[in-house]
Formats: structure tokens, C-alpha cells, sequence
């Protein structure tokens, strides 16, 4: 049931990407090939424009090594994934950088460092992730959010999660998207949470919460997604059938979701943490680096739209 | 994004169920030509033989209307879709059907009169609800459990839908079926509970609780499905890269990967309640015909190896 088509990063949001200068991005311990191969490729497509940080004789072999003149990027040493992530965040924290990449260390180890209170690049607002899923020969994407960070959101920190994704939606040309909230059933029932958490996301919505945004819920995936299943189920509103962003009701939920896209329809899954002081790219071991290229593109898109 | 393929019920499995003599089912609430169609159908095809509950006067108009003979069959009066429910249970509990088909009837109303201490027709196990999904041209199908039935279980639970789906697979022909549990994650991590509970399943599984099957986890959807995936994460185990089940975290997680495989890859889905008196066959007013008569057979294939 796996798919064999090649994975494509959407030429619409590259186009789109560089319409603006590079990112500064302080790549988070560069110190092995598949990060530097990501970094190099995301340089030449005038994506990011890279300080590599990791233990320094490392990064400057592996870039002979893929035949990348590294020689005009600062390259910052670091002794431990810790420490990489230490001096990143504190690239970040000092405006030298726009922007994370997730290089070789654990998502966990990371997300530490950029979420310490005092040295950290919160802001007053919740961190959450978001997926912008495109499929080959597609430029129409869809968003998942959050198969990341908030394992288990409940009303509160899915508002906010919305709040953020929004942000990222009209960064990539959608004024107002189509948030559907996402649950096992379009009835309310307090035997599923998930459904409770989204009327009370709608309600807030309409009382002017989460401005510049259509949201409606609960729903199914179908309903959100196709207008024949609406029809026949009888969902009737601005969203369904046609949702620009699906707001899952737990992370493993959009974890399986991103995941069977991905493994099914080779579908490229561009990753960030938004709401932060500096978008953070994700990646996992697992991607293609299609999906990488794609997620250096949204931080871009992100980064413009937010600095205007 | 949605899949334009036509849905196939899989042959193998409908020929497999075609060994046994029809089953002999009630139809709960039968009364729309829906309904009527499918029961036709899996009657046609030699999977049913039905007793049809419901409004008698609308029952037999409607097959005149389908040209369908129902001169053989037994009609139940029922003045509403309660009592429709709680006849067709009864002929349940007597043992005068071995299988329930759901017809015009919320899930909830029917599971409800199921359920019931008493009256109902449970056993000393807990019901769980299991989807056996295939995809056109492909006979290997996959199990998805629990996307129906139990919202957030946890181990206890999750032991007895790995229980219940493993019964299912062994009817199926899968002597050792390979469970995969399935979480966001394959660390084990107090902030993601399904990781932490799939953990223990696993661990009853090693102390014998779980015979006839393998169960791993937890981990994450692609290394349950890809070997590829599961090779580069180094996750080598005797089900990660060829799960025959997947064992959901929460009921969101399973219902959203089903639909997605539903509307992505046009897969068929199969679906019926376990661990009961009598199968249920669930199905949505969204379904296509294929997967109702799916159902039918996999009830067929399941009722035929407890009898054994």
C-alpha cells in the first residue's frame, strides 16, 4: 500500500520563497552528511543562507567531502548537541538568525533549549507545529497541525493553535483559510472530547478570537475533505468539503495522518514550529530531502510575511 | 487530493467467505432503499441470508421498487428504529441470526440495546471494533482497531482489542498475525501516554497474555508499514515494516487514517464489532456499496472459524 512516486517539492511555494532574500539560518549541529547535503541544497536554491554549527572539523570535512565551498558561512564549534543548541538558540535569540534547521539531535533536545524561559525564543504565545502537505503535481497544499509538540491540546491551547497556523496561511497567500476542527463525529458528545474541545473552538471564533479565518467543527475527516461526503452526511458551511487546514484533535492522530500522506500519496510534508521568536525546521531522519527543501521554503514565506 | 479509483471489494476475501453457507443475519431497521440495496447485494452474492426488521410496509415496497424477491425471507415488523433494535438483538441473544447488520439506525441507538447487561448480547469480553482495509488490485488488506468503538483506551483495554482483532485475523487465515502498536513516537515517553501503554501491551503480550499473534511497539505509523522507514530509524523487530494490524492510540487516530486511506487511496473498508455474541456490521451512510458487502463477507469469514 506504499507509494513509488518520487516526492516533489512544490514549485508554487519555491517560486514563492525566492521572491525574498536568503534566510539566516543557524543549521543545529551540521555535523553529519544528510544535514549538510539539506543545508547545501537548501543554499543553492537561495533558501537559507547557512551558519553551520557543530564540531568544526567535522562540518569542514563532510563539505569537502559533498563538494560544498562553505568558505564565505561562518561556521560556529560546538563540542555536543547541547551545546549546538545552546549557541543556536542564542543566534536566534540575538536576531544573527531568522531561523532554525534541525540538524543531527533529537527534536526533544532542542525544543529544550529554544523553550527555556530566560534563554530561550518564546514568546507570549504557545508553540505548536504545522504540516503544509502537498502532493505530486499538485501546488494546492493542505495543513496538519499539531502532529508535533501539543500532544494532547485541550480548547485553550487548540485556539492558539489555530492562532498560529492562520499566521502561516496568510503568509502563503490565503487570507482567509479554512480551519476544520477535526474529530471522530460531526455530532457533539461528550463521550469524544475531541468534539466538545471543537464547538468550543468555533464558539470562540465567532465571538472575534481567531480573525482573518473560516473555522468550523466538528467534523470528520471526509466531511472536511470531500464535498461529496458533506453532501451525503448534510454539513453545510464554509468549510467543509474544501478545509485549507485540518486542526487535529491529538498529535498522534495527525502523526498517523501526515504519515499514511506521506507513505501513500508521496506526499512532501514541509514542517515548522511556529509561534516562536524564529520559526524552527523539523525534520526528521526518515525525510526525503524533497520535504526539507520545502520546509526551508515555508520558513522563508513565514519569516517575510511576519517581518512586514 | 481524493482518490478517483473505483473501490473493490476484495475477491479473496469474498470468495473465501463463499465457502460457508450465508450467514444468517438480521437487518436492523431495513426501511430505506440504502439499506435494502446492500442486503440485496450480500444476499445475492450468497454471504446473508437476512431477516429484515423494520417498517413491513416500507420493507416490501422498497423491494418491489429494487426488484427484489423477499418472499423467501422473514419480515419483522418494528414501529421505530428502538424497537427495530431491540428485536433484531433478540434474535441475536436467541440465536436465531449469528450476525447484525446495521441499517437505517444511529450507531449509538443500536450499540446501546447491544450493550445492554441483560438484554443485550454481550459476552465476558470487551466489544472493540476492527476495519480490514484492502486497496484495489491488492488482496493483502491491513487491520485498523480501534476506529469506531473505544475512544481512549488504555492497556486493559488495548489488550482486549489486540485480543479481539488477532481472533479476526486468525479467522482470516493469518495463523501469527503481526500487531503493531502504534504511538507518535518509538521512545518510551511519560508525555506521550499511548507510548507508555503500548509498552505494556507488549509486555503482557511476552508474559503470554496475547497467544496466536506478534505484538511490537510502541512506534510510529511508517515504521509499522515501511521497511525502508523502519530500516533507517533501526527499529528491527518481527512486525515493524510489515504490521498486519494496526493498533490505534485513540478512536480520532484510527477513524482519520481509515478515512484517509478511504478517500486517498480508494480503499475498501470492512468493517464489524468483535468480541460479542454475534458480529455487528457497522456501516456509514458515506459507505459504498463495496464496503458493505465486504463486511458481510469478513462477518461471514469470522462467524464460520468461531463456530470451528
Amino acid at each position: 500500500m506504499l507509494s513509488s512516486a518520487p516526492f516533489e517539492c512544490p514549485s508554487g511555494l519555491l517560486a514563492h520563497a525566492q521572491q525574498h532574500l536568503p534566510l539566516k539560518t543557524a543549521v543545529v549541529n551540521a555535523e553529519k552528511e544528510t544535514v549538510m547535503t539539506s543545508a547545501k541544497l537548501a543554499t543553492e536554491h537561495n533558501l537559507i543562507e547557512p551558519i553551520l554549527v557543530g564540531d568544526a572539523g567535522a562540518i569542514n570535512s563532510i563539505a569537502t567531502a559533498i563538494n560544498w565551498d562553505i568558505g564565505k558561512f561562518t561556521v560556529v564549534d560546538a563540542g555536543s548537541e547541547i551545546e549546538a543548541a545552546k549557541l543556536s538558540v542564542g543566534l536566534a535569540r540575538s536576531g544573527e538568525v531568522f531561523a532554525l534547521m534541525k540538524g543531527h539531535i533529537h527534536s526533544e533536545t532542542l525544543m529544550q533549549e529554544a523553550l527555556q524561559r530566560k534563554q530561550g525564543i518564546r514568546l507570549k504565545r504557545r508553540p505548536s507545529h504545522a504540516f503544509y502537505m502537498t502532493v505530486p503535481g499538485n501546488e494546492q497544499g493542505i495543513c496538519i497541525t499539531d502532529a508535533v509538540i501539543n500532544v494532547l491540546p485541550r480548547v485553550k491551547q487548540k485556539i492558539e493553535i489555530a492562532r498560529n497556523v492562520i499566521e502561516l496561511m496568510h503568509a502563503l497567500g490565503t487570507p482567509k483559510p479554512r480551519v476544520a476542527m477535526i474529530s471522530g463525529t460531526e455530532l457533539l458528545t461528550p463521550e469524544m472530547p475531541s468534539s466538545m474541545d471543537a464547538a468550543e473552538v468555533v464558539k470562540a471564533a465567532e465571538s472575534g478570537a481567531l480573525p482573518g479565518a473560516e473555522i468550523a467543527g466538528p467534523m470528520s475527516l471526509d466531511v472536511a475533505i470531500s464535498e461529496q461526503a458533506a453532501t451525503i452526511k448534510g454539513v453545510n458551511n464554509a468549510v467543509a468539503g474544501k478545509a485549507d487546514v485540518l486542526l487535529v484533535p491529538n498529535l498522534e492522530a495527525g502523526e498517523i495522518l501526515f504519515k499514511q500522506m506521506v507513505y501513500s500519496m508521496s506526499a512532501t510534508a514541509a514542517g515548522l514550529v511556529l509561534g516562536m521568536k524564529v520559526p524552527i525546521m523539523l525534520t526528521s531522519r526518515a525525510d526525503p530531502p524533497e520535504a526539507r527543501l520545502a520546509s526551508a521554503a515555508l520558513a522563508s514565506v513565514y519569516v517575510a510575511h511576519r517581518d512586514l
